[in-house]
């Protein structure tokens, strides 16, 4: 199993440039696209070629050093004033997953220290950022998967698995891991709409990994708590505030909600670099608002009479009090808030 | 905007049989479908030609007409024993509405005391069903829109307008009267997976009367009402049980757990013909299961990936403490209870 884990990853680094697959289009078909330039990288984030907010980072680490290496070829001399414009310009390509922003500053910051050709030690950067991000997908995996009695059966939304993040996944991870450690009875997955990550993403890696996967509409998910047929619901992050209040998919407040009136329990499970202690509270997180034609449209085609409007929220934010635990590759913190967040990430 | 109300309708009895609107294909195309026999009508009810509890139950009223022509002209002394197991299979094309069996039950009783060629009679019968729904519907939507404040804003969920009645609608009815009466700021639909009957259909019906509308995806409802954008949450039914237990559309109970959460007032729309005293608590309703493939699939594509399965209930049910008032035709129940229930059915 751990063979076909491997087997699945959103991005890769060649000598053409960085490969994506193009995630609009799965399950269908499986392509690629090779970007070698930013702008390219920023228009693919925007438009959800990749997505989820780990590999949005790394994407994004990746991007920079195409910009660097464009930057400087173009004018060695002075290239961090073009290379600071790029990364710019890809920060904002979406505003929510604050992974992007951590990615980008944090290859910023190395290749300003830097002296001569940037390319070698930003790509050297840009791997670590993947390669570290996978090594936190497996502790979470373990960790979540410590949290869960034998016999039970979850509810995750949208998808949080290698293609979410470097490999892996967050709480696909964590699901991964509870599977493999025989504790799982079943896996549900809401399909969530409007992008239907769960039916397209979650269930296909789930399918390629042969861990039964049963898909339900988000409308579904307080029902299937009502009767009783999942103890927890585990979902990933866009970002987590100081005082552990977290965006994610738009749905995942919902599911909170009924798993709360259930007294089903509640999992949160992201990398360290999804944790933004530098904004204060759910509140103060960006919350994207998308196309209306997304929501006006179902699998492609039109649905909605022409004349009607759509309001396409693509993430809402679920209070620390709602939350169970939130894992971290550094650790767990059972009923977040600002102490404990803090204790976390010093 | 009368006129328009009225233009729409889900079913017409002609001189060559009974006119269904193909529902599955608005509002792309607005295609009738006229059926001569009741197996064929069965088969449109299974097969969501139609759907709505009310416009379920005339439908099989105008089936019974065709039940009772087909067998009186092919055995004019003995018709009554091939018509009652027409009604049989009638009753069971879905199982959840109690419509359904309350219209078949209320022909074939007609029927049974009938000399002669039952047909006139039975075919005023559906008629005077069809209309007493659509007045139904218009008492309804004067007692529901009573209940609303001023500059309130609603949410509703799947179609509950002219297409799942006779006529003007339940659920929407209440929405269409409080929007003559100024009394609305704005209209909120979910859009209802897996069917999209609220981007399908009730979008298609509230832009016919200049009513605005704005979808939302099912897992944003929550998020919603956690904005304060909605004061009411208004939807239909297709059984309510002695003790005011409600199935509705799956993703009702969701919305109702969403608006208690929130203090989100929660209106249940339903003429007499949906309240079943025989049925003590929601516990004892049949919940239809539907096809895994309508799970997954979206807009008539294949969406999730091959050896998925999926969990597709086409109802839940909303216990009683969750309801804030049930209006009906009689008069409204508000935290209703079994009590009042029977009051307000004897």
């Amino acid at each position: 199993m751990e063979k076909l884990h491997d087997a699945i990853r959103a991005m890769a680094w060649t000598d053409a440039g960085l490969e994506l697959l193009d995630q609009r289009k799965l399950p269908l078909a499986e392509s690629w696209l090779v970007l070698c330039d930013c702008a390219s990288v920023a228009r693919a984030i925007r438009d959800m070629v990749v997505r989820g907010a780990p590999a949005i980072g790394i994407t994004a680490a990746y991007a920079a050093v195409l910009a660097a290496r464009e930057r400087y070829a173009r004018q060695p001399s002075d290239w961090r004033t073009g290379f600071a414009i790029d990364m710019q310009n890809l920060a904002q390509s979406r505003p929510t997953a604050v992974n992007l922003v951590w990615a980008v500053e944090r290859m910023q910051q190395l290749a300003f220290s830097l002296n001569g050709n940037p390319v070698p030690v930003l790509l050297s950067e840009a791997q670590a950022i993947h390669e570290q991000d996978i090594a936190a997908n497996y502790t979470m995996g373990e960790r979540g998967a410590a949290c869960i009695d034998d016999g039970s059966s979850v509810l995750t939304h949208c998808n949080t698995g290698s293609l979410a993040t470097g490999g892996y996944g967050t709480a696909l991870g964590v699901i991964r891991s509870a599977w493999s450690d025989n504790k799982l009875n079943a896996v549900y997955a809401d399909e969530t709409r409007p992008w239907l990550q769960g039916a397209r993403l979650t269930a296909w890696e789930l399918v390629q990994d042969s861990i039964p996967v049963t898909l339900l509409v988000d409308g579904a998910a307080a029902w299937l708590m009502q009767q009783g047929r999942v103890q927890w619901v585990i979902v990933g992050s866009d970002r987590i505030a100081a005082n552990g209040d977290v965006a994610n998919k738009i749905g995942t407040y919902a599911a909170a909600v009924a798993a709360r009136h259930h007294g089903v329990r509640f999992m949160v499970v992201a990398p360290s670099s999804t944790v933004d202690m530098g904004t204060a509270c759910g509140a103060d997180i960006p919350i994207e608002m998308r196309a209306e034609q997304e929501v006006l449209s179902a699998g492609g085609q039109p649905v909605a009479a022409n004349g009607a409007q759509a309001w396409n929220p693509a993430f809402d934010i679920t209070p620390a009090e709602l939350i169970d635990v939130i894992v971290t590759e550094r650790g767990i913190v059972e009923h977040p808030d600002t102490v404990k967040m803090r204790s976390l990430m010093v």
